[in-house]
């Protein structure tokens, strides 16, 4: 590599810092981070922290204490070419007098990528990049996602035993994993816009799948947390109104199915604030995954969690649609009687689905394993 | 830790090293290792390298170029007080003009242990120790718990997916994990003095259960691997007399039930050479793994692999003997209708099976994790 890529790498990797920053609060928006160089000294550095606010170049940009007049500005994603609720970075960038600009990825939305180094370029801006794409890219996995495919990135978190269980016949299931997971469990709700269970898990745990962040939190401040939006599958919309899932009000999501549903519960849930929608229907009239998470992600939802049991767990690996399978392994053996870590019957080996280790590491006494499922071009799974 | 700690756990640290040299070669001996430091200085090193070859002490004090008067040993286990195949060690060393003894551990035996220490201090040669005992300790778990409690070290290795399924439901098994942990278990089999495994799964994969090392394996010396004897738990006597696991002759034990064989098959087994033993019988009349094991300890055998299915798998868990739980898993999901790990039928979850994760590593694509089951004191799963 030389100096100068050298050089670049490093102030782009404290972009890739700042940005971070916003982990838990730009969403809809992506995080992206900004520092402005010159002289080989960091004079300014920003990060977007919250929709409507000052995006990561505007905020580096007012940091700086003397002028930016021909410095460089690192910033992790493709200064914006158009006037959102904010006005457009790229021009800010050249009325400041930004000599050179070195971005980490892209725009991840085909319609509008290049646009803005377009701008820069045709101002006189030099233009650089990508650099440490991959780094930047992982930052927004879920608004790239939305950007490209019209679908948010979808972890599904499990919480098992040694033996790939995750309940006893009987549904006793609390608790399987320890303290520290179940707050590492907490972050991951924290940096999602929606979680997604099924109507079974609901019935079962009763659970309110809020965040639940102590003040004392080193990695989340809780005084910040959004509360995501909490989606329930449901497909006869059969929730008991007093749910503990539906209680913060107008932040419960129902998916349900017109003609599976009884109106009169229908009504009554209705009355309790509850947002309910008919889900869209697949050719075996079951509901279509696929195209509620579309839904989802049409209301600006870039990262999804799913906390659910093995049927739905199944149903959503069979679909294709899990692009992170986050699972928490206990130090037990629930033993062979216990309940499947999902549905998803195969016969034979070549079958199987493979995925690809992404990390792993100790959680308290569990341990965290992080995959990527690797799909077939030809779905195996579906018949 | 003083100056003085300091220094002596550094050099035993070193006598540590030597003694894992014999790793794969000792058997039924225990793995030790020695040196000889003289102002400050190593003029010695030696270890144990195989059943009837010269003592870890011998070969260090042989191997020093200077004179050994005044010296102080480092020694990972007691030094012996009697005459063996070899005479005792504690005279060696006193006759040597050895001047301190910092050993690792005492002898593991209750009936000998601190006798060797005692021959020494009362030759003058003052004694300081234990010295990193954890250290010492597992460099012979098999050989130890032999001597402690009349059975061997029990490592129970099982290859799965993430979702703890070891086969599809027809049984097809090869292969779940991938070519480096396929090499990994040959090393522990080579570590291994019997590698015991179930008529189901002799009869389902037929397998040769015997140690394959390269020529150019980077940890184990083809050259010294001894083939473990092969175990084969078999009620009723009915393997194949052509099964490959008999193949090399009299290095193979079957354990069956005397009143449930057919004498005929036993005829034409033993005509082939192998070694058949009948089992001990508990209560139930069933197979007592528990004196079987006892029975391998008494043949002198130090560490048991078991690999086997989930039927003989789960007997061993229930019955208290897996001292070690080695499980590979592959980056795959073989899905909810595929095998269980082991049959372990488990009601509620205050009886599931806890266990201490002792480590986590990659190997190849898939992960190596070792577990140390935690029996409860009242077995919960003995009825």
């Amino acid at each position: 590599m030389s100096d100068e890529m050298q050089k670049h790498t490093e102030y782009m990797s404290q972009a890739v810092q700042l940005a971070k920053k916003g982990l838990y609060t730009t969403h809809p928006n992506p995080r992206v981070g900004c520092v402005i160089v010159k002289d080989d000294r960091i004079i300014g550095e920003g990060f977007h922290a919250r929709a409507g606010e000052g995006h990561a170049e505007v905020n580096a940009l007012a940091s700086a204490m003397e002028s930016v007049e021909g410095a460089t500005a690192y910033v992790t994603l493709e200064p914006c070419s158009h006037q959102g609720k904010t006005p457009p970075c790229a021009d800010a960038l050249i009325k400041a007098g930004i000599a050179v600009v070195v971005y980490g990825m892209q725009d991840p939305n085909p319609q509008v990528a290049g646009r803005g180094l377009a701008k820069l370029e045709k101002a006189g801006v030099q233009v650089i990049g990508p650099v440490l794409e991959n780094e930047c890219e992982r930052l927004n996995l879920g608004f790239n996602k939305r950007m490209r495919e019209g679908l948010p990135y979808i972890r599904l978190k499990m919480a098992m035993s040694l033996d790939g269980r995750t309940a006893m016949e009987s549904g006793e299931s609390q608790w399987i994993t320890g303290s520290a997971a179940r707050l590492d469990v907490q972050r991951l709700r924290a940096q999602s816009d929606a979680i997604v269970t099924g109507i079974g898990s609901v019935i079962l745990d009763n659970p309110s799948m809020t965040v639940r962040i102590d003040s004392d939190d080193q990695e989340v401040d809780s005084k910040s947390v959004r509360q995501p939006l909490r989606v329930i599958m449901d497909t006869a919309l059969s929730i008991p109104p007093e749910a503990k899932i539906l209680k913060p009000g107008k932040e419960a999501l129902m998916f349900c199915v017109e003609e599976d549903i009884e109106q009169e519960h229908f009504d009554a849930l209705k009355k309790t604030g509850v947002n309910i929608e008919f889900a869209p229907v697949g050719e075996d009239g079951r509901m279509d995954l696929i195209e509620c998470m579309g839904l989802l992600a049409d209301q600006g939802i870039n990262e999804v969690l799913v906390e659910t049991g093995a049927e739905l767990a199944g149903a959503f690996l069979r679909e294709g649609l899990v692009d992170e399978l986050v699972v928490y392994v206990a130090p037990k053996l629930l033993g062979s009687d216990a309940r499947p870590l999902m549905r998803l019957p195969i016969d034979v080996m070549k079958d199987a689905v493979e995925l690809e280790l992404e990390s792993v590491r100790s959680v308290g006494n569990d341990l965290k394993m992080v995959y990527f499922p690797k799909y077939l071009e030809e779905d195996a799974l579906e018949e």
